[in-house]
Protein backbone atom coordinates (compact mmCIF):
# COMPACT_ATOMS: atom_id res chain seq x y z
CA UNK A 1 0.00 0.00 0.00
CA UNK A 2 1.34 3.57 -0.66
CA UNK A 3 1.03 6.26 1.56
CA UNK A 4 -2.51 7.68 2.10
CA UNK A 5 -3.72 10.86 0.99
CA UNK A 6 -5.76 13.35 2.84
CA UNK A 7 -7.48 15.85 1.13
CA UNK A 8 -8.62 18.87 3.23
CA UNK A 9 -9.57 22.54 3.00
CA UNK A 10 -8.29 24.90 5.34
CA UNK A 11 -7.26 24.67 8.54
CA UNK A 12 -8.43 27.35 9.77
CA UNK A 13 -11.97 26.56 8.87
CA UNK A 14 -12.90 23.33 7.69
CA UNK A 15 -13.97 21.39 10.56
CA UNK A 16 -15.29 18.22 8.48
CA UNK A 17 -11.90 18.04 7.61
CA UNK A 18 -10.26 18.48 11.28
CA UNK A 19 -12.26 15.52 12.08
CA UNK A 20 -10.62 12.85 9.21
CA UNK A 21 -6.91 14.71 10.02
CA UNK A 22 -7.15 14.31 13.65
CA UNK A 23 -7.96 10.53 13.36
CA UNK A 24 -4.93 9.91 10.96
CA UNK A 25 -3.06 12.15 13.29
CA UNK A 26 -3.73 9.69 16.36
CA UNK A 27 -3.10 6.84 14.36
CA UNK A 28 0.52 8.16 13.92
CA UNK A 29 0.51 6.80 10.62
CA UNK A 30 1.93 8.62 7.86
CA UNK A 31 -0.09 10.37 5.13
CA UNK A 32 -0.09 12.59 2.42
CA UNK A 33 -2.07 15.94 3.41
CA UNK A 34 -3.14 17.37 -0.10
CA UNK A 35 -4.34 20.98 0.82
CA UNK A 36 -7.07 23.11 -1.18
CA UNK A 37 -8.00 26.70 0.05
CA UNK A 38 -11.49 26.66 -0.01
CA UNK A 39 -13.20 29.75 -2.61
CA UNK A 40 -9.83 29.96 -3.78
CA UNK A 41 -9.78 30.39 -7.54
CA UNK A 42 -10.79 26.39 -9.06
CA UNK A 43 -11.26 25.23 -5.68
CA UNK A 44 -14.27 23.00 -6.62
CA UNK A 45 -12.62 21.81 -9.60
CA UNK A 46 -9.44 20.49 -8.20
CA UNK A 47 -11.77 18.98 -5.28
CA UNK A 48 -14.24 17.16 -8.08
CA UNK A 49 -10.63 16.19 -9.09
CA UNK A 50 -10.61 14.26 -6.33
CA UNK A 51 -14.38 13.15 -4.86
CA UNK A 52 -17.54 12.98 -6.63
CA UNK A 53 -19.04 14.66 -4.02
CA UNK A 54 -16.55 17.74 -4.53
CA UNK A 55 -16.52 18.31 -0.17
CA UNK A 56 -13.78 17.70 1.87
CA UNK A 57 -12.32 15.53 3.77
CA UNK A 58 -11.58 13.09 1.45
CA UNK A 59 -9.18 9.90 2.35
CA UNK A 60 -7.55 8.15 -0.44
CA UNK A 61 -5.63 4.71 -0.36
CA UNK A 62 -4.15 3.83 -3.84
CA UNK A 63 -7.63 3.40 -5.61
CA UNK A 64 -9.91 3.42 -3.23
CA UNK A 65 -11.13 6.88 -2.52
CA UNK A 66 -13.37 7.27 0.57
CA UNK A 67 -15.39 10.85 1.39
CA UNK A 68 -17.34 12.00 4.37
CA UNK A 69 -15.92 12.57 7.55
CA UNK A 70 -17.74 9.92 9.66
CA UNK A 71 -17.14 7.24 6.92
CA UNK A 72 -13.47 7.84 7.05
CA UNK A 73 -13.87 7.84 10.62
CA UNK A 74 -15.72 3.94 10.16
CA UNK A 75 -13.55 2.97 7.76
CA UNK A 76 -10.41 3.49 9.75
CA UNK A 77 -12.11 1.99 13.39
CA UNK A 78 -12.31 -1.59 11.04
CA UNK A 79 -8.62 -1.56 10.81
CA UNK A 80 -7.86 0.00 14.13
CA UNK A 81 -10.21 -0.98 16.31
CA UNK A 82 -9.24 0.90 19.30
CA UNK A 83 -10.89 3.80 17.43
CA UNK A 84 -14.46 3.15 19.21
CA UNK A 85 -14.56 2.25 22.98
CA UNK A 86 -14.76 -2.16 23.34
CA UNK A 87 -17.54 -2.16 25.09
CA UNK A 88 -20.74 -2.56 22.89
CA UNK A 89 -22.91 -0.43 24.87
CA UNK A 90 -20.73 2.20 24.91
CA UNK A 91 -19.33 1.89 21.06
CA UNK A 92 -23.47 1.97 20.52
CA UNK A 93 -23.35 5.79 22.50
CA UNK A 94 -20.63 6.24 20.73
CA UNK A 95 -22.16 5.78 17.21
CA UNK A 96 -25.05 7.46 18.56
CA UNK A 97 -23.62 10.87 19.11
CA UNK A 98 -20.91 10.80 16.25
CA UNK A 99 -24.41 10.12 14.05
CA UNK A 100 -25.86 13.21 15.82
CA UNK A 101 -23.44 15.67 15.29
CA UNK A 102 -23.06 14.49 11.73
CA UNK A 103 -26.66 15.43 11.55
CA UNK A 104 -27.16 18.06 13.79
CA UNK A 105 -26.81 21.43 15.57
CA UNK A 106 -27.76 23.52 12.53
CA UNK A 107 -27.58 26.46 14.47
CA UNK A 108 -24.32 26.13 15.85
CA UNK A 109 -22.68 25.24 12.82
CA UNK A 110 -24.46 28.10 10.84
CA UNK A 111 -24.10 31.37 13.54
CA UNK A 112 -20.80 29.65 15.26
CA UNK A 113 -17.80 28.73 11.94
CA UNK A 114 -15.35 27.04 13.12
CA UNK A 115 -12.58 29.66 12.75
CA UNK A 116 -9.55 28.40 15.03
CA UNK A 117 -7.13 31.67 15.29
CA UNK A 118 -9.80 33.94 16.58
CA UNK A 119 -10.68 34.60 20.45
CA UNK A 120 -13.20 36.66 21.65
CA UNK A 121 -15.99 36.71 18.45
CA UNK A 122 -19.28 37.31 20.07
CA UNK A 123 -22.70 36.28 18.40
CA UNK A 124 -26.33 36.77 19.21
CA UNK A 125 -27.87 34.19 21.23
CA UNK A 126 -31.12 32.67 19.95
CA UNK A 127 -33.36 29.73 21.22
CA UNK A 128 -32.08 27.30 18.52
CA UNK A 129 -28.57 28.09 19.45
CA UNK A 130 -28.45 27.65 23.13
CA UNK A 131 -30.23 24.38 22.51
CA UNK A 132 -27.37 23.01 20.45
CA UNK A 133 -24.97 24.50 22.93
CA UNK A 134 -26.73 22.95 25.69
CA UNK A 135 -27.37 19.73 23.96
CA UNK A 136 -23.41 19.15 23.20
CA UNK A 137 -22.72 19.73 26.50
CA UNK A 138 -25.56 16.94 27.79
CA UNK A 139 -23.60 14.58 25.27
CA UNK A 140 -20.40 15.56 26.68
CA UNK A 141 -21.71 14.69 30.21
CA UNK A 142 -23.18 11.69 29.41
CA UNK A 143 -19.93 10.47 28.06
CA UNK A 144 -17.41 11.26 30.68
CA UNK A 145 -19.54 9.69 33.35
CA UNK A 146 -19.66 6.84 32.14
CA UNK A 147 -15.92 6.72 31.60
CA UNK A 148 -14.44 8.73 34.34
CA UNK A 149 -12.15 6.38 34.93
CA UNK A 150 -10.22 5.67 31.72
CA UNK A 151 -8.73 8.85 30.87
CA UNK A 152 -9.66 12.40 29.67
CA UNK A 153 -11.69 11.89 26.50
CA UNK A 154 -14.73 11.26 26.06
CA UNK A 155 -14.56 7.69 26.20
CA UNK A 156 -11.09 7.61 28.12
CA UNK A 157 -9.27 6.95 25.14
CA UNK A 158 -9.22 8.99 22.55
CA UNK A 159 -12.03 7.69 19.83
CA UNK A 160 -13.42 9.14 16.54
CA UNK A 161 -16.05 10.78 18.77
CA UNK A 162 -13.77 13.27 19.71
CA UNK A 163 -12.96 13.84 16.45
CA UNK A 164 -16.46 14.29 15.91
CA UNK A 165 -16.75 17.01 18.72
CA UNK A 166 -12.99 19.03 18.53
CA UNK A 167 -14.32 21.49 15.88
CA UNK A 168 -17.20 21.99 18.79
CA UNK A 169 -14.31 22.87 21.43
CA UNK A 170 -12.62 25.41 18.57
CA UNK A 171 -16.22 26.93 17.95
CA UNK A 172 -17.12 27.20 21.68
CA UNK A 173 -13.41 28.30 22.67
CA UNK A 174 -13.41 31.75 19.29
CA UNK A 175 -17.08 32.63 20.65
CA UNK A 176 -16.59 32.60 24.57
CA UNK A 177 -19.44 30.22 25.28
CA UNK A 178 -19.65 29.52 28.79
CA UNK A 179 -19.49 26.22 29.89
CA UNK A 180 -20.40 23.98 32.50
CA UNK A 181 -17.83 22.16 34.97
CA UNK A 182 -17.24 19.17 33.04
CA UNK A 183 -16.98 20.49 29.42
CA UNK A 184 -14.76 22.97 30.73
CA UNK A 185 -12.86 20.42 31.53
CA UNK A 186 -13.20 18.51 28.01
CA UNK A 187 -12.37 21.46 26.58
CA UNK A 188 -8.66 21.85 28.34
CA UNK A 189 -8.24 18.26 26.95
CA UNK A 190 -8.68 18.84 23.25
CA UNK A 191 -7.21 22.11 23.38
CA UNK A 192 -3.93 21.37 25.51
CA UNK A 193 -3.19 17.88 23.27
CA UNK A 194 -0.36 17.89 20.89
CA UNK A 195 -1.94 16.94 17.54
CA UNK A 196 -4.84 19.53 18.03
CA UNK A 197 -1.82 22.26 18.73
CA UNK A 198 0.00 21.58 15.78
CA UNK A 199 -3.36 21.85 13.75
CA UNK A 200 -4.27 25.25 15.53
CA UNK A 201 -0.63 26.94 14.68
CA UNK A 202 -0.61 25.69 11.60
CA UNK A 203 -4.19 27.57 10.85
CA UNK A 204 -2.47 30.47 12.58
CA UNK A 205 -0.32 30.62 9.47
CA UNK A 206 -2.70 30.46 6.69
CA UNK A 207 -2.65 33.06 4.84
CA UNK A 208 -6.42 33.28 3.45
CA UNK A 209 -9.53 34.70 4.87
CA UNK A 210 -12.77 33.51 3.86
CA UNK A 211 -14.61 36.78 4.75
CA UNK A 212 -18.56 35.08 4.90
CA UNK A 213 -17.25 33.15 8.17
CA UNK A 214 -15.77 35.66 10.00
CA UNK A 215 -18.48 36.69 12.06
CA UNK A 216 -18.52 37.91 15.57
CA UNK A 217 -16.32 40.54 15.65
CA UNK A 218 -17.35 43.94 17.33
CA UNK B 1 -32.90 -10.46 25.68
CA UNK B 2 -36.57 -8.81 25.67
CA UNK B 3 -37.98 -7.96 22.33
CA UNK B 4 -36.15 -4.75 20.97
CA UNK B 5 -37.96 -1.65 20.44
CA UNK B 6 -38.38 0.80 17.62
CA UNK B 7 -39.67 4.11 18.27
CA UNK B 8 -40.98 5.60 14.84
CA UNK B 9 -43.63 8.72 13.79
CA UNK B 10 -45.76 8.57 10.99
CA UNK B 11 -45.03 6.02 8.18
CA UNK B 12 -46.37 8.66 5.58
CA UNK B 13 -43.86 11.37 6.27
CA UNK B 14 -40.92 10.19 8.47
CA UNK B 15 -38.02 9.70 6.44
CA UNK B 16 -35.75 8.91 9.16
CA UNK B 17 -37.94 6.01 11.01
CA UNK B 18 -38.07 4.25 7.39
CA UNK B 19 -34.78 3.49 7.57
CA UNK B 20 -34.08 1.91 10.60
CA UNK B 21 -38.11 0.13 10.60
CA UNK B 22 -36.80 -1.38 6.99
CA UNK B 23 -33.42 -2.78 8.38
CA UNK B 24 -35.35 -4.23 11.52
CA UNK B 25 -38.06 -5.56 8.72
CA UNK B 26 -35.40 -7.43 6.52
CA UNK B 27 -33.52 -8.91 9.23
CA UNK B 28 -36.65 -11.21 9.92
CA UNK B 29 -36.52 -10.07 13.79
CA UNK B 30 -39.29 -9.62 16.11
CA UNK B 31 -39.35 -5.79 17.62
CA UNK B 32 -42.36 -3.88 18.78
CA UNK B 33 -43.08 -1.18 16.84
CA UNK B 34 -44.03 2.24 19.02
CA UNK B 35 -45.50 4.91 17.28
CA UNK B 36 -45.98 8.44 18.39
CA UNK B 37 -47.67 11.32 15.47
CA UNK B 38 -44.99 13.67 15.11
CA UNK B 39 -46.73 16.89 15.75
CA UNK B 40 -49.43 15.37 17.44
CA UNK B 41 -50.25 17.10 21.04
CA UNK B 42 -47.75 16.07 23.48
CA UNK B 43 -45.78 14.44 20.95
CA UNK B 44 -42.19 15.89 22.17
CA UNK B 45 -42.41 15.48 25.23
CA UNK B 46 -43.29 11.29 24.40
CA UNK B 47 -40.30 11.54 22.20
CA UNK B 48 -38.02 12.54 24.72
CA UNK B 49 -38.94 9.84 27.45
CA UNK B 50 -37.19 7.54 25.22
CA UNK B 51 -34.45 9.44 23.43
CA UNK B 52 -32.04 12.72 24.64
CA UNK B 53 -32.86 13.96 21.04
CA UNK B 54 -36.55 13.90 21.07
CA UNK B 55 -36.14 12.71 17.53
CA UNK B 56 -36.86 9.01 15.68
CA UNK B 57 -36.14 6.70 15.50
CA UNK B 58 -35.18 5.03 18.54
CA UNK B 59 -33.91 1.66 18.89
CA UNK B 60 -34.18 0.48 22.23
CA UNK B 61 -32.64 -2.78 23.49
CA UNK B 62 -33.53 -3.94 27.22
CA UNK B 63 -31.68 -0.96 28.69
CA UNK B 64 -29.43 -0.12 25.84
CA UNK B 65 -30.79 2.84 23.72
CA UNK B 66 -29.23 3.83 20.07
CA UNK B 67 -30.99 7.10 18.71
CA UNK B 68 -30.12 8.10 15.08
CA UNK B 69 -30.64 6.27 11.79
CA UNK B 70 -27.30 5.89 10.89
CA UNK B 71 -25.73 4.80 14.40
CA UNK B 72 -28.55 2.34 14.32
CA UNK B 73 -27.66 0.78 11.20
CA UNK B 74 -23.83 0.57 12.15
CA UNK B 75 -25.13 -0.61 15.30
CA UNK B 76 -27.20 -3.59 13.59
CA UNK B 77 -24.72 -4.45 11.16
CA UNK B 78 -21.72 -5.72 13.64
CA UNK B 79 -24.20 -8.08 14.85
CA UNK B 80 -25.60 -9.34 11.60
CA UNK B 81 -22.89 -8.17 9.38
CA UNK B 82 -24.58 -9.25 5.79
CA UNK B 83 -25.96 -5.40 6.20
CA UNK B 84 -22.79 -4.18 4.44
CA UNK B 85 -20.82 -5.73 1.60
CA UNK B 86 -18.52 -8.14 2.40
CA UNK B 87 -15.57 -6.81 0.35
CA UNK B 88 -14.15 -4.02 2.60
CA UNK B 89 -13.96 -1.38 -0.72
CA UNK B 90 -17.48 -1.63 -1.34
CA UNK B 91 -17.91 -1.31 2.42
CA UNK B 92 -16.15 2.03 2.15
CA UNK B 93 -18.25 2.85 -0.72
CA UNK B 94 -21.28 1.85 1.11
CA UNK B 95 -19.92 4.10 3.84
CA UNK B 96 -19.21 7.11 2.08
CA UNK B 97 -22.56 6.91 0.57
CA UNK B 98 -24.59 7.03 3.66
CA UNK B 99 -22.94 9.23 5.32
CA UNK B 100 -23.37 11.51 2.25
CA UNK B 101 -27.25 10.86 2.60
CA UNK B 102 -26.77 11.45 5.95
CA UNK B 103 -25.57 14.69 6.20
CA UNK B 104 -25.81 16.23 2.51
CA UNK B 105 -29.47 16.55 0.38
CA UNK B 106 -30.94 19.23 1.95
CA UNK B 107 -32.70 21.00 -1.10
CA UNK B 108 -34.42 17.94 -1.65
CA UNK B 109 -35.12 17.09 2.23
CA UNK B 110 -36.80 20.49 1.90
CA UNK B 111 -38.60 20.66 -1.24
CA UNK B 112 -39.33 17.05 -1.44
CA UNK B 113 -40.67 16.22 1.76
CA UNK B 114 -41.30 12.35 2.35
CA UNK B 115 -45.13 11.53 1.43
CA UNK B 116 -45.33 7.77 0.97
CA UNK B 117 -49.19 7.89 -0.07
CA UNK B 118 -48.85 11.29 -2.46
CA UNK B 119 -48.84 10.70 -5.90
CA UNK B 120 -48.81 13.68 -8.53
CA UNK B 121 -47.58 16.38 -6.77
CA UNK B 122 -44.90 18.64 -8.45
CA UNK B 123 -42.42 21.31 -6.94
CA UNK B 124 -40.43 23.79 -8.45
CA UNK B 125 -37.38 23.21 -9.83
CA UNK B 126 -34.04 24.87 -8.93
CA UNK B 127 -30.45 24.42 -9.12
CA UNK B 128 -29.66 23.02 -5.80
CA UNK B 129 -32.63 20.52 -6.42
CA UNK B 130 -31.75 19.75 -9.46
CA UNK B 131 -28.07 18.84 -7.95
CA UNK B 132 -29.45 16.66 -5.18
CA UNK B 133 -31.35 14.72 -7.60
CA UNK B 134 -29.06 13.92 -10.50
CA UNK B 135 -26.07 13.49 -7.61
CA UNK B 136 -28.66 10.82 -6.37
CA UNK B 137 -29.09 9.18 -9.25
CA UNK B 138 -25.22 9.27 -9.94
CA UNK B 139 -24.30 7.43 -6.90
CA UNK B 140 -27.11 4.74 -7.50
CA UNK B 141 -25.52 4.11 -10.79
CA UNK B 142 -21.98 4.08 -9.28
CA UNK B 143 -23.10 1.03 -6.84
CA UNK B 144 -25.47 -0.55 -9.24
CA UNK B 145 -22.44 -0.76 -12.08
CA UNK B 146 -20.62 -2.46 -9.79
CA UNK B 147 -22.98 -5.13 -8.28
CA UNK B 148 -24.90 -6.09 -11.60
CA UNK B 149 -24.70 -9.96 -10.99
CA UNK B 150 -25.45 -10.07 -7.74
CA UNK B 151 -28.83 -8.74 -7.11
CA UNK B 152 -31.09 -6.07 -7.56
CA UNK B 153 -30.24 -3.74 -4.73
CA UNK B 154 -27.66 -0.80 -4.70
CA UNK B 155 -25.19 -3.51 -3.75
CA UNK B 156 -26.84 -6.59 -4.69
CA UNK B 157 -28.11 -8.06 -1.62
CA UNK B 158 -30.06 -5.83 0.40
CA UNK B 159 -27.77 -3.48 2.55
CA UNK B 160 -28.00 -0.15 5.19
CA UNK B 161 -27.51 1.96 2.30
CA UNK B 162 -31.01 0.70 0.77
CA UNK B 163 -32.20 1.57 4.25
CA UNK B 164 -30.51 5.24 3.87
CA UNK B 165 -32.50 5.96 0.14
CA UNK B 166 -35.39 4.30 0.88
CA UNK B 167 -36.96 7.54 1.67
CA UNK B 168 -35.64 8.93 -1.72
CA UNK B 169 -37.63 6.67 -3.53
CA UNK B 170 -40.68 7.52 -2.67
CA UNK B 171 -39.88 11.30 -2.56
CA UNK B 172 -38.78 10.54 -6.27
CA UNK B 173 -42.00 8.59 -6.82
CA UNK B 174 -44.54 11.03 -5.07
CA UNK B 175 -42.63 14.09 -7.45
CA UNK B 176 -42.69 12.63 -10.12
CA UNK B 177 -38.68 12.84 -10.53
CA UNK B 178 -37.04 11.87 -13.92
CA UNK B 179 -35.25 9.40 -13.43
CA UNK B 180 -32.21 7.74 -15.92
CA UNK B 181 -32.77 3.63 -16.52
CA UNK B 182 -30.73 2.51 -13.52
CA UNK B 183 -32.51 4.51 -11.14
CA UNK B 184 -35.74 3.55 -12.71
CA UNK B 185 -34.90 -0.32 -12.03
CA UNK B 186 -33.58 0.67 -8.81
CA UNK B 187 -36.63 2.33 -7.81
CA UNK B 188 -38.66 -0.39 -9.00
CA UNK B 189 -36.99 -2.68 -6.52
CA UNK B 190 -37.83 -0.50 -3.57
CA UNK B 191 -41.01 -0.11 -4.81
CA UNK B 192 -41.99 -3.71 -4.93
CA UNK B 193 -40.45 -4.76 -2.18
CA UNK B 194 -42.92 -6.44 0.33
CA UNK B 195 -41.62 -4.99 3.61
CA UNK B 196 -41.74 -1.46 1.76
CA UNK B 197 -45.13 -1.74 0.39
CA UNK B 198 -46.20 -3.21 3.90
CA UNK B 199 -44.51 0.55 5.03
CA UNK B 200 -46.91 1.98 2.09
CA UNK B 201 -50.32 0.40 3.18
CA UNK B 202 -49.69 1.50 6.58
CA UNK B 203 -49.27 5.02 5.39
CA UNK B 204 -52.31 5.07 3.78
CA UNK B 205 -54.05 4.18 6.64
CA UNK B 206 -52.89 6.27 8.79
CA UNK B 207 -55.34 9.47 9.60
CA UNK B 208 -52.60 12.05 10.76
CA UNK B 209 -52.17 14.91 8.21
CA UNK B 210 -49.47 17.04 8.63
CA UNK B 211 -50.34 20.76 6.88
CA UNK B 212 -46.91 21.61 6.83
CA UNK B 213 -45.73 19.28 4.33
CA UNK B 214 -48.26 18.82 1.77
CA UNK B 215 -46.79 20.46 -0.67
CA UNK B 216 -46.93 20.25 -4.36
CA UNK B 217 -50.01 20.06 -4.92
CA UNK B 218 -52.00 21.64 -7.81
Amino acid sequence: MGIPKLVIGNKNYSSWSLRAWLILAKLDIKFEEIQIPLFSEGYQEKLFRYSPTGKVPVYIEDELTIWDSLAIAEYLAERYPTLLPSDFKQRALARSVSAEMHSSFFSLRSKMPMNCRAKDRHVESTEELTNDIQRIQAIWTTCRNQNRKAGSWLFGDFTIVDAMFAPVVFRFNTYGVECDSIATEYMKTVLNDSDIKRWYEASKNEPEIIEQVEVGLN
